[in-house]
């Protein structure tokens, strides 16, 4: 028979699956040799015995209790329901990951009313066990029949009124016994049944509770909320009773080894002298800073110093500990590694480096992803007295003050002139990228988490709060409101983009940090780490930025958005308009110095590093007003005298067909990317002229240019091969027309996007054309799955996920069955016909820790994110490598790659 | 060294590769002692070595083609150049795959200023001498320099005015003597260069003019057009001359062994004599029919007939030969299957089966698809006295006449009056699917190819002109018109679909035939194949017609056809307008009895055989109104007074806010599919209760039903498996409720389409809950190329096929290295994971050979296409097996699903 049931002498720190983490801390603390009342653990494989049973305990299961319960016995040298001498235990859930606050304890288990009477005798305390046993009904009809715990509390509050007890302290024995008679009537009211008197009963029910509340509604959403498995299950503690409630040489505590919120290395803690461990959580006396027992208790304060190091050494890093005295001997309830701050992880982990008591990777591979989502963002000083307007999705993390601005153009001309301000827009277009640019922040009325303001605002690294609907934003009237408020433009207004706040007035604001620590830390993960980090990067000023946070090359230039600037975005239309090549040549004649400017900017910025350039991809119309937006200016200048307006009139009516000529019904899968260049050639012609002549021209100043030219979307060989010979003959004529032979000559590369499941299939034969392959993970898994992120998000998707069809949103969690297995696919099968390709990832899932893990493991050279990502990246990057160790062959590709 | 030519004597029919067609069939005569004059065969190896060295003959050729003249010379007892007895050569190009007409010929080269005395005195005859030799500059002059025939002609009609001679035949030796030297001039002018009078200078630029010519731009568009691969090359002929020009015992003609037209089995062609080749083509003089011959040379004819019986017997299909008279003596000048009609090619192979000359397995794999589409459609009866207005798009072939119409509702109502109608629609919407059912044909002014009413007129087997922008469709006005003619509704026109012409009137038609031969050949392809033919039918009509035409099931009905009646469409909008889902169930109440109406129809037209039926799949909103018409309707409505249009202004508006609500950016990749099915449950719920009740009715009354339910759009097994749970769930309720426990039960299986790429990636844990797949290669295409068709096809695909940058359009022949390689991958898998699964493809490309045969390879087990195209499938399901043979266990396979 399976063995379902554990004394804590029997188990150890490595069976948390088993035990739980609870449990096997327990036993871990007891085999340690560390004065842990006795008691046993109930496997977690009995808890998904007793739900596969259909909620019965599982055979043999109430056997091995009865066989741990009489040892309990023998150690305490107690019996179980004893009236004389009875054994009391407390039952616990223990789950194998650490779900706080989520499961539900039960004390003083074993009490009755024969057995009050012997825990009265023994200690001599008749209050002090009808305390214990009115306890026990509360906790037990709470936990086990779901009686509200105010139910009781208004019959205490009551008794107290009655009997003049001001304190629990103040309450008789008397009073205990008569709260007891009406806590049993409210149990029998309540449960429709009485308080069990049978102790087997109590402890077969208590059980049962604990397995049951694993699938309690908060449990559920709180393993929803941090990816806990459903079929994990937990474990049930039962430990025998010690009591910190027996008097004035009792009390109960909890320690931590290291300060929590700033990782100091001092205990921390409090405690409560006479008191049980509720009596702490409940708050109805304060509890005394530790540092006090130093004094008024130094032989215990010393014991538990020792106990608290001995702790932090055994477990190798700062742990959260729950103590009880009894009678002045000290009992170790509980101990786990202890939650932390942010500051406090960074400054443990590398402390405990220092100390010689963990390493450089251990250090790196505890550092959770949400700690550097704070530290690395701006947020708010002090979260109390804020006048909160409403709250919208939290979009973008980090805090903003500025003021508040309704158009693009006043956000870019008032930030120019040096002042801050916040955009605030019904949504945003890629027109308003200026805006963006100038803005300290926005906030948008309508559109989710992927709207275009989101996922411009993530890249740039500014707080956004999107989709704030409970506010009425129009930029009309320079105002926007609520029902209660109406904040105008140019009042101050601060936004919270890690909650999804909007303040009204200049909050107070506390700085990013990149603390020493963290430096420390990055440095090691880079020690450690094989897998290289890019920073997607479209103009110089990201691209330094990017730099400053470790990026070693850029792995998406988008040249697109370089178009959008209000003075260009004339040119680009003339282009598009353009009604023959040659015309279309000339208007690329005039963006051309342009383009070439941001490159050199950003080849500066990048010197001696990679730099990977996509030509355009996005679809023309995006260039041009909307259908609606031009028809209504139509309508606006027919009513208008002819005269003045009659050139206005030619070129929107010109723009109106263009429009329409250009609509697509889905624009997605139109033409776009590499299709766009190939049906109009001048448009890459003039891109990869202005990058020649930009790399030359840097290269003239002593700067170091890698430049790697991307095509996107190439979904058969031909497309790239085409395109790679076009690329190589201008290049051939710019270099040629400079003219300076004795110079280095420019080396580039020229690869592809695979975005198109197609590539992916067909990357053999695409490979024979390409450099290097970097997978455009968000295009790729929209194609794969059929979902329009668009669409989607808002609409079935977030259904999907919550009902659990989907394990993650694929646009923020790579899906490895699927998209990922295109990835693996198309890298083994290129990289077979051609070993020295570099391959990468440049999709939103680049900044993500568990993409960047699957990233790692299927060999990939590097990874690209938005700037403001690159130290999450970089130690993710080195998670991984620790995590799964050095792919066969990887080291050597890479120093492979380092030399070509 | 490699050899590269072959004496006739050293091929024969089976080196076609080698040799090209024609130079293969010579040397295949020459083998079986047929009179052919002598000669050689340059490969197509020396075509490559052509290209390959920069057109430069390649290295050895002279010397090879020097030894095999001096072997002609030696059969011949003449000398090339030889001033007394010249030996005088034809130069023809002879490619791989028939071109015909593509590829240039030289008669008489080896003729110069010295030779034509020889050719003179040898025959007696200066008048012959000198025609040859002007012959020969003419032909020189235009294949090798490029000179305009026409340049020669009107020297050679000027010189006939001046002599005085009305016919060729009228001029003297004198005259064509004097025609020489102009024909020289002429030559040098256009040339800049002389004549060449050195023969094997003539030689050596006659062969590179025709390896040249195989880059010509008729020969490109050729091979374009019939998938003609670019780097076949072509051999070159080089034969003795033989002179169907000396006198009346000489003669020149073409021969069918059996009537080209209507496959009788009589010998048809016609001679002229007298004459050299090139008059029969030129059309001088008009040939006498070959039945003539028969009195007029009996025992010519009587050898000639021997001939053409011997190599029908030895190729074993009708001949197209060449034959001339030298003399009294015949000789075979050429030999190949002669191209046919339709109803001859199914007349002569069914024939020949019964001749015993063939097999039934050749009389097969002999079928073209092509002869099939002209046979399965009415036609035009003449194509003489015809108006004809405009041509648009052959976009659904077949030919009809009918009453001109402007909208749907009048195509339907009068259809139903017994009238004949031609829809005709600027473009048309699911919306006018009911005028599309009732209308004979559908004339558009916008779309292309694959516009709404080309797919669905296609689907319905109806004649469809598309994007016949010629003409102006104005419905407000009941009229269109061109720049010249217009026609009111109500007026006569005929739509040629297959040619794209609008006609004027009523034009007589010829109905579409099923002959016996075809009956016969479809008789003997079912006995040949394995894989099944499957239909893709909607209602109980198409039902029927699928059956006739030899369907073995339904292999896709799509419900929402069902939707778009105009009294269903009205329940269908009160369905996505309600607010809740018991709104929507009431509507739904409403649609049931509907939907189980058809389902029995088709489900009676399919006794004993499988009915796929597809869940509802497009989004919601194409059920709507457009969000342009519903604008406009409602500023109508707001003009109007408020009194009598209040409701139907609250209807507009309230579709409008549901359009804006479920409007999509990329509708194709949006909220439809499954992805509806699980958001709103109820939708598919009423709809499995329709079919599982029409399943109870239909079997009550003795039909047998498979009813085969699929799931569409599926990405994830957690899609399939929750719906499949559905449907389980409702399908044993309606059971339940019959409560005819007695009865047999239904059976029924739940299957999904595979048409996403993700799908296909994870086909072996979707194949857990699934007992069919169904490629839906539509959209499989569309997504794993990324290409939205609508926006596709008629802009940068078109491109893309033109440049060759794809073989071909994917959306009509299945691109096997991308698309296929994920259809085999995800059978692959499946089968692995569950042996008994049933797979097909229900994507257009199921009626295309190339794609069945992809299919067949695979190892899918059905095909389902259009009803009008089954026919076309059952050929092309046998060709593959006679092609590919059965693959491993595939017999066994199928018969394990048999027994299913």
């Amino acid at each position: 028979m399976e063995k379902l049931v554990f004394l804590f002498r029997e188990g150890n720190a490595k069976m948390k699956n088993i035990l739980g983490g609870k449990g096997a801390n327990l036993a871990e603390m007891t085999l340690a040799g560390l004065p842990v009342p006795p008691g046993f653990t109930i496997s977690t494989a009995a808890c998904h015995g007793y739900f596969e049973a259909g909620d019965r305990l599982p055979a043999g299961l109430e056997q091995q209790m009865s066989e741990a319960l009489a040892e309990l016995e023998r150690m305490k040298g107690q019996l179980f329901g004893d009236p004389r001498n009875p054994l009391l235990i407390s039952v616990r859930s223990g789950s194998v990951t650490s779900m706080p606050g989520m499961m539900d304890t039960i004390l003083n288990l074993g009490m009755n009313d024969e057995t009050v009477a012997g825990l009265a005798s023994r200690t001599d305390d008749w209050r002090f066990a009808y305390d214990c046993y009115r306890r026990l009904i509360q906790m037990f009809g709470n936990v086990v029949f779901g009686i509200e715990s105010h139910d009781f509390e208004l019959l205490l509050r009551k008794m107290k009124q009655e009997t003049g007890a001001s304190q629990d302290q103040d309450v008789s024995a008397e009073g205990w016994q008569r709260l007891i008679e009406q806590y049993k009537q409210c149990y029998m009211k309540r449960a429709g049944r009485p308080f069990p008197q049978d102790v087997h009963e109590q402890l077969r029910l208590a059980v049962e509770a604990v397995f049951k509340s694993w699938n309690n509604p908060r449990a559920k959403v709180y393993r929803k909320v941090n990816r806990i498995p459903d079929n994990q299950g937990t474990a049930v503690n039962i430990q025998s009773m010690v009591y910190g409630n027996k008097g004035d040489d009792s009390g109960t505590g909890v320690l931590f080894t290291r300060n929590p919120s700033t990782g100091e290395n001092h205990l921390f803690g409090e405690y409560l002298v006479n008191a049980q461990g509720e009596d702490v959580v409940a708050g109805v006396r304060t509890p005394l800073p530790i540092e006090v027992m130093r004094t008024a208790m130094p032989a215990l304060f010393e014991q538990l110093s020792q106990v608290a190091k001995q702790l932090e050494d055994h477990y190798r890093d700062m742990q959260d500990i729950e103590f009880t005295v009894e009678a002045g001997r000290l009992y170790m309830l509980q101990t786990r590694n202890g939650k932390r701050t942010a500051q406090a992880a960074l400054r443990i982990a590398a402390e405990l480096v220092r100390e010689g008591k963990i390493t450089k990777e251990e250090a790196v591979s505890r550092i959770e992803m949400s700690h550097l989502d704070q530290l690395l963002h701006r947020g708010l000083q002090d979260n109390g007295d804020l006048q909160v307007m409403a709250a919208g999705l939290p979009a973008s993390p980090g805090a903003a003050a500025g003021i508040l601005v309704f158009d693009a153009d006043a956000a870019s001309e008032m930030s120019r002139s040096g002042k801050r301000v916040i955009l605030a827009r019904p949504e945003t277009t890629p027109e308003d990228i200026h805006g963006l640019l100038g803005a300290e922040g926005v906030l948008t009325s309508r559109g989710g988490m992927t709207s275009h303001a989101a996922v411009v605002a993530r890249g740039m690294g500014k707080p956004c709060v999107c989709g704030c609907e409970a506010i009425r934003i129009l930029p009309e009237e320079k105002r926007m409101e609520t029902d209660q408020i109406t904040v105008r433009e140019g009042e101050w207004v601060t936004l919270d983009g890690t909650t999804g706040r909007v303040i009204i007035g200049e909050a107070a604001l506390r700085e990013a940090e990149m603390t020493e620590e963290l430096k420390a830390i990055l440095q090691w993960a880079d020690e450690i780490r094989t897998l290289k980090v890019y920073a997607n990067a479209d103009n110089p000023a990201d691209a330094q930025a990017a730099r400053q946070y470790g990026a070693q090359g850029i792995g998406l230039c988008r040249t697109e958005h370089m178009f959008f600037a209000p003075e260009r975005l004339t040119v680009v239309q003339q282009m598009i308009l353009a009604s023959s090549p040659e015309e279309r040549k000339a208007a690329l004649e005039k963006l051309l110095p342009m383009q070439q400017e941001d490159f050199e900017g950003i080849f500066r910025a990048m010197d001696g590093l990679p730099v990977t350039i996509r030509l355009l991809d996005p679809p023309l119309h995006e260039f041009l007003p909307s259908e609606q937006e031009l028809g209504e200016r139509l309508a606006e200048l027919g009513e208008a005298s002819q005269d003045g307006t009659g050139r206005e009139r030619q070129l929107v009516a010109q723009m109106l067909r263009k429009v329409r000529e250009l609509h697509e019904v889905n624009p997605m899968l139109g033409q776009r990317g590499c299709r766009l260049g190939i049906v109009y050639p001048e448009i890459y012609d003039m891109q990869v002229e202005a990058i020649v002549q930009a790399s030359l021209r840097c290269q003239a100043t002593g700067i170091t240019v890698h430049p790697e030219i991307m095509i996107p979307l190439v979904g058969h060989a031909n497309e790239l091969k085409m395109l790679r010979e076009s690329v190589e003959q201008v290049a051939a004529k710019v270099i040629e027309r400079a003219g300076q032979p004795d110079r280095a000559p420019i080396h580039y590369t020229v690869g592809t996007m695979i975005e198109v499941p197609r590539a992916a299939l067909t990357a053999k034969q695409i490979a024979a054309h390409a450099d290097f392959f970097s997978f455009g993970t968000n295009d790729l898994t929209q194609m794969t799955f059929g979902y329009s992120r668009d669409d989607a998000e808002n609409k079935f998707l977030a259904h999907y996920v919550d009902q659990k069809l989907l394990p993650h949103n694929p646009f923020q969690v790579l899906d490895a069955d699927g998209v990922g297995q295109l990835i693996e696919l198309a890298v083994n099968s290129a990289r077979a016909a051609k070993p020295s390709l570099k391959t990468g990832i440049c999709g939103e899932h680049g900044g993500d820790k568990e993409s960047i893990f699957f990233c790692y493991q299927v060999g990939l050279d590097y990874v690209s994110c938005s700037p403001y990502r690159i130290p999450l990246a970089r130690i993710a990057a080195a998670q991984a490598y620790i995590a799964l160790g050095a792919p066969d062959g990887q080291r050597e590709r890479l120093e492979i790659n380092r030399t070509a």
